[in-house]
């Protein structure tokens, strides 16, 4: 089982664990040329960082990267580079209690049962640390995006119940995707929407005071992806999205374009109309399609959410069972986010990153013209 | 790009197009030793074949398989199963018309902008047709979970807003997974609740008439799966559900558990409570987390969704473009579903069935004592 | 274990053993464009055809090839091409005796020691009927090659201690490689040297009367590859024929350019010497390293050799047991090739020709300037 | 492009070039439970170390492993162990001069036509360096085949013309295995024959007085496998050996048994008869096939041998060229060990020992009955 790689063609290999010696990733197949340094890497990994505000843990971490590998001169020379981020908080912290009991909400159950034991330091492996590794890669597949003019953004859309405006507002030129990140780099919760994020900011507090947290979803898109990216089979455009969101440890569901909405539809409502621009260019009036037709992008932004539960560590009290299976209940102290969501929306906008990287990596032998080109 | 392989260790490749020669898929991994025959394949299909009732479109097709290697005296042998399905309905039609405009909702426009033409006969490879190959390896994953003790069954879950009764009634011990299966094969919607599927059927007559088409949702349960299957990081159980799902044609999402029902959740009502059963097994009380615990499979019932767009062929008229841009208005006739999802059914147990199937051969080499056991 | 795929990027799955229903082959990944017939592709089928001479077994087999997918009007759709070739000559014949033993320098012990029984009828999957699937495949690359300028040639260098002149004189411009492709042809053991081919054909005569066979050597050519294709570490362009070239049932070593000689050379005799030509550009003065430098190929001729084993099928009795230990004295009859070398040339340069074009795709994406130009 | 994998099952990913940060190497799929501590991977890491003897470079490196992930409690834990070996010898030297030309026998002038450029750092990727990442990874990989009882072996066979005596006399009973060993740790070469090694240094000491280097073969054996790993058609055992050995720098050629021998065989020399031994066990009498038959382990010592050409690093002079093709005459001084071979042992072991732990894992779900036991 070898489950720690993500792409085909720009390919990504993670390690480690929360409290292990250090967090890092192998990018292989990265174009050669690309300019680069740590600093671009670390933007990213910054965004994604505990203790910026109140309502993520104070775990302190500065999550500085090491590149290791695979530039020169300020530019990928198309080797593997690899980027070392070393854990500086491992507390010689009791875990001796945490290592007999299972955790409702968390692996150490199925750990277990498939690997015999387990490290139960912080969550070891299954641990959202281990997203670090995955947002300094995003950062780097984000980079050779910005050099084809695509751009990737998420944003929290949803925290409980309350829902930023609609995506319409966003999405058909009421906000151009600059002043969306602007407005959603204003709120601690990264949901552009002031007034629903001042909202949901109050009702976390409450949650806070009862020992408990909650959940909510992220919208992400990806504008000036070319036509024709991913395949008509099984690796469609919205597949690989798929599996790289429902890879994220708390995401529970994922849907493109009008998505679980699009099942109370007719085809006449779902279906985008084509019609040609001023420009002689061939557009959809409409976007229920979310930018993915037949599996493969249709030149229109890729539109897509997803749901993240809530943070499954609460103090509040939790039946549970210990390994040998006598009733336990637990109460997990300690520094937990209410809320993980806006955490992850760096992790959800460089996994996006990452699978349209590694489309137009794939996409480059689709015809043979191509080939004549280059050779 | 070679998308057209699903799994890693029990991996499948597919090949065919609606009005090609044939269809069919290679089954590479399949462990020696399991009884198989054409018959047992040849009821999945029969399952999805068309024609079947007034739901479905007419098209005539027997899809009778025929297995051209990899069994010897009625076992799998080790070695490459492949199989056959003839495309007997090749109407020598005249496609000149949808050679030349852009169908909304179809392949049509991303095919062209990735190969620089396409097969436009019935959708060519795009075509619903597709699945056939992976029922028919379906068929073959699910003898080898039946083998364990695994079942995998999907039903109609919802057709545009008429849903069947609650989840819970299936699933908290109302009914058995036969007497499901017992209901859901006397709908022509493959509907598990007879008056929900009286009522979607009258819809349905209804669309017709508009010359539109409907949506929906398919549930599907996996049960009798040993705990620990699926890894930790990108290759978690659930994204690779997801991948699957978000790989048949039609379906815009993906849920597992209480899907993106769990962003309107707190982290106590989210979490299920592990306990000891009478026989001393660990067990959970709820299962919000729908089987997957960190990504493995934690011996719940794993339990998941998917939204199906409504059939994208309508005869109402739609404006779309023709290749050079110029306007068209089109009113696609001809033999289709005006739902797509009763027939998808089959087609999302069988995906769920190999990705199971993979994950059970994926996992065996997970602890040194398993090696020990074999060598 | 799924060990039927071979390439990354232009990847083909093949299935079948000797005495099924159909051997075949699904091409995945092969660019859209490319003219493609089935007459192409019987070319090289009719190449590795038994029966052609007193050299090859006279099993009847026409081994037509139909094309099931993957095409439209003559051109590849960017979609799996999928090729299929009944067996017609498939006897009922009684295999009860060889069912029972362990033929010496066959895989019988190993197929059941792997799976615990095996598919005994005429070799099953480990047959040499195995590599038809291949050749049919490694023709659609020998035409993606053909547009690109690229040429493959193999051909018979020994049998047994019978050796064609020198490399160099046909590599140094004595001829050219239409020449040498026209003098392989005119011989019955393919190979570019009648006076040699001559002394074979004796010595092979010989051998028979014996009930014995011979091995030999094949050398292959690779014209008009770019330089850098390939990788630089574990997917080396010669470590990737290596890898093509075991994998061809009775392949024993393999050496590029200077090869096994090069253990026993000096530095400055191995090494190349670079030099500017006329027209001002860089080329080496000899080719020693076999046209790859650092896993790269550098632009000049790839050359490399294989050893291939005698036919293990001998009429003369050799000692060995039967499944159950008790032992036994084989002499195998039946129609068996003297010598394997002659019909394993068009395998080799099959097995050359889909390793590079699977390099030529792969490489694509080497450069940020690639994607900059498709982009 | 990306190839710095190997394995698909026990998967290995390396990354770092001979002048950058540092080299390492993520291991993912080792099975949980395998006892692992830092000081079993250095002790391989330390006979690859350069400066133990006059003939290997005087590069002071102490190649220092540091696990950053996947060990708990001292075993692995089945997450992806990552290794990190810092370059400490990161001398400021001037490469302007290297930077301008391409050395011949090396992959500076391939770099370029790649990627465009290339980090002319002491060969970058291209290092001999990069191979201290496989064996670190190698020593996992022979950490968990010893848990099974199988050793691999390799040594040096020949320098140039001067080879050990036959390898029958190491193999049939003459010496065991730990008396291989023992002769091998004797030499400075690795040539398990002091006569030999005694003869072959005198000729190293004479080649670098003349600023000369030289070439040799290896030998290696693994003993103990199980019969029945490997595939039976491109992923044979021995066409992954194939391809792990020629992925190694300076190899040029690969044998398994008799090699190119088997071409000067008859079959009857050629196929190794079976016999049935005093315990009941299914023996061979011979050993031609090398331990694999129809890419199937036999249960015999898998025995192969590789050709290691000269280092092509030698200070006489060399015709050649510059960047811009103006012609240059390149006198390669520096640290430079006059024969490569000795410390490619290791090496050659660590890839055997990844090939076979790969093919352990990748053979676990060859049987429904093995799936049976397990679950």
């Amino acid at each position: 089982m070898n489950g720690s790689s993500f792409g085909n063609y720009f390919k990504i290999t993670t390690f480690g664990e929360s409290h292990g010696a250090a967090l890092g990733v192998i990018i292989d197949g990265c174009p050669a040329g690309l300019p680069l340094s740590a600093d671009n890497i670390q933007t990213y990994l910054d965004r994604r960082r505990p203790g910026q505000n109140s309502y993520s843990t104070p775990r302190k971490e500065n999550d500085l990267v090491e590149v290791l590998s695979g530039t020169f001169e300020g530019r990928t020379t198309g080797t593997p580079v690899a980027l070392l981020i070393r854990n500086e908080s491992q507390r010689s912290a009791d875990y001796s209690e945490i290592a007999s009991y299972y955790r409702p909400g968390h692996a150490d159950f199925t750990f277990d049962a498939k690997y015999g034991f387990r490290d139960y330091r912080g969550g070891g492996r299954s641990s959202g640390r281990e997203t670090a590794a995955r947002v300094a890669a995003g950062a780097i597949a984000c980079a050779l995006l910005g050099e084809l003019g695509i751009t990737v953004c998420a944003y929290t859309k949803s925290i409980s119940d309350t829902v930023c405006f609609g995506t319409d507002d966003y999405l058909s030129g009421r906000f151009s995707l600059d002043e969306l990140v602007s407005m959603r780099d204003k709120s601690p919760l990264n949901m552009p929407d002031a007034e629903a994020s001042a909202r949901a900011e109050r009702f976390l507090d409450e949650l806070r005071g009862q020992h408990n947290s909650a959940g909510g979803t992220i919208e992400c898109i990806l504008r000036g992806l070319p036509a024709g990216l991913g395949d008509t089979v099984f690796e469609k455009f919205d597949a690989r999205l798929a599996h790289a969101m429902l890879s994220i440890g708390a995401v529970k569901g994922f849907e493109i374009g009008s998505g679980f909405g699009a099942a109370l539809l007719t085809g006449t409502e779902q279906n985008d109309a084509f019609y040609t621009d001023e420009a002689g260019a061939i557009k959809k009036r409409t976007n229920h399609a979310g930018g993915v037709l037949g599996g493969m992008t249709d030149g229109s932004d890729v539109l897509f959410r997803v749901a993240v539960k809530p943070t499954p560590s609460v103090a509040a009290p939790q039946e549970t069972v210990k390994k040998d299976g006598t009733p336990y209940t637990a109460s997990i102290t300690g520094r937990h986010d209410p809320v993980i969501v806006p955490r992850a929306v760096v992790v959800v906008e460089c996994m996006a990153a990452l699978t349209a990287a590694d489309a137009l990596l794939g996409n480059l032998g689709s015809r043979l013209e191509h080939l004549k080109k280059l050779y």
